[in-house]
């Protein structure tokens, strides 16, 4: 079946220009064949800016845009086709009828990063494939191996194990330091584009959670696809948020990660103070609806068209749709 | 008008797998709210990756997909929006019946990049704005000023100057080191896909001339826009390639930029030595054809539909469309 497009495209959400002195020119040769030149990289840069693609339906369905935010160590390949090859989310929610904005977040993939010294104020890091595995929750900890035949993966696992290294070639390195100009350059975003549906995945669940804090009338639903983290209720007004549905959506093996089942509490705080204020924060657990074997990952799991249909439900039941 | 599409996607073209050990763990909190972690990056990591897009027409009018391949310190956005907003070539192409593959080549945007030490065997550097400004034939050399107002660009320029922001936003930190994992990337992207057109931008164009050496029977044509280098024609068996229609396209002020007119001096030999050789390389140099105020970014000057057209005329020329 095919789909009826309007446009594909792209743009950055400004970041700011920083001035930079002092650095040694050195010489290279930056093209084969080419000839050695001087490379001087003092004076101005662009940095902290946030890449989105779009891509607008000549006729949508949805009430609104949805915005697909990747989680940690990611960028928006997230949303695009499965480490084994299949249609992913941003697929799904297009034939589900909405234009669909992915981004890459600030420092991520084509968002570009700065190699600039002390720009950032602490180095990067990148993640172990052990790292993926046992933190994404595909294997329990310390079933990770070298050897594929000697690593193993949680029984029932969806997750496409046999193309995790596909999986790992979307990662990237991250810092720990950006988080404050991410949130700015998300709030820009929907600011230039909303109102708007966000769909954040673990790391973007608490940029998310926040945007919709700071722009309560541009944000029409916040959907966390097993977020890592939230505002800390005391900190924020969470009243200002309560005629925004809310949904968070949890794989399986929670329980067998200690990290997980800590995060899953503070989520889980974080909807008892929404309702509390009178707001509403819904919850898909998989597993407690019978539907075992998913990882961190559903929008790559080998029912991730299923789990995309119950998240569009749920926007149909919000009246987010035409 | 819309455009019918069967499917968008992304893969990545595997590198290789290293393992690296003694890196000193430190502590960090990945997403805000959360706990205190310890990093340990030692162990396996997945590196040279390259990142492909692709856009798949419900009826293709093109033999072959069309390859698009960036140029240094870009990355496939490049093809994407102009940075005033128009629709850039990734869409003209689409509209024109070509299935389009747009990649990030290895250490750039969506392929990531490693952070680890020692991996790269050198520093990777980025442009300053003045370097993108002058180097890449916006305004002539020492014309820039980091306030606008005091910068000038060249005569007639067609470049949108006044998105130059926009433009560098798109700009990534690069490696010297990598041509050879990068070449190893491509040719295996076209045994993936191929037969295939591959279109190919600045520090791509000595890329795409050397995958058509290496898969002669796989690569349908090859477009250099504006290319900045060429294999040397002593070291190649360029009768290899003489079935293959190349086409190189030349945009304005090169003879105003020493190093512009030095690429281009090796671009020409090259041509010679294919003609030499009973093969073509046919040349749209614009402002020999009446068209002036072209930059390195023709994709991008207020005329890319025009050039774009103009591609796509010689494209239809080589019988590459049904």
């Amino acid at each position: 079946m095919s789909l009826s497009i309007s446009r594909i495209g792209s743009f950055h959400i400004p970041g700011r220009t920083v001035t930079v002195a002092g650095i040694e020119p050195r010489d290279a040769i930056l093209t084969p064949g080419g000839p050695m030149r001087t490379i001087d990289q003092n004076g101005e840069h662009e940095i902290e800016q946030m890449y989105v693609q779009y891509v607008q339906l000549a006729q949508p369905r949805a009430r609104y845009p949805l915005l697909m935010w990747h989680g940690g160590g990611m960028t928006g390949v997230t949303w695009e086709d499965t480490p084994d090859g299949r249609p992913g989310w941003q697929m799904a929610f297009l034939r589900a009828g909405h234009d669909v904005y992915v981004s890459d977040a600030v420092e991520r993939g084509r968002a570009s990063w700065s190699c600039l010294p002390d720009i950032y104020g602490g180095p990067p890091f990148g993640r172990t494939k052990q790292e993926c595995w046992e933190g994404f929750r595909v294997g329990p900890d310390r079933s990770w191996d070298a050897n594929a035949d000697r690593r193993h993966a949680f029984e029932g696992q969806r997750f496409p194990v046999d193309a995790f290294d596909s999986f790992v070639h979307q990662t990237v390195p991250r810092w720990t330091v950006n988080d404050a100009p991410t949130q700015t350059a998300y709030d820009q975003l929907i600011a230039r584009v909303g109102p708007a549906v966000v769909m954040a995945h673990s790391q973007a669940g608490n940029f998310a959670f926040t945007a919709a804090l700071h722009a309560p009338n541009k944000v029409r639903a916040v959907i966390g696809v097993e977020p890592s983290g939230t505002p800390t209720p005391d900190e924020v007004d969470v009243t200002r948020v309560r005629d925004i549905p809310h949904l968070v959506l949890w794989g399986d093996y929670v329980d067998a990660s200690p990290r997980w089942t800590g995060y899953k509490a503070r989520i889980d705080a974080y909807g008892d103070a929404l309702r509390a204020a009178g707001g509403s924060l819904d919850v898909i657990d998989l597993p407690s609806r019978g539907i075992h074997g998913n990882s961190h990952f559903p929008m790559m799991d080998d029912n991730s068209d299923e789990i995309a249909a119950l998240i569009q439900n749920w926007i149909e039941e919000k009246g987010l749709m035409t």
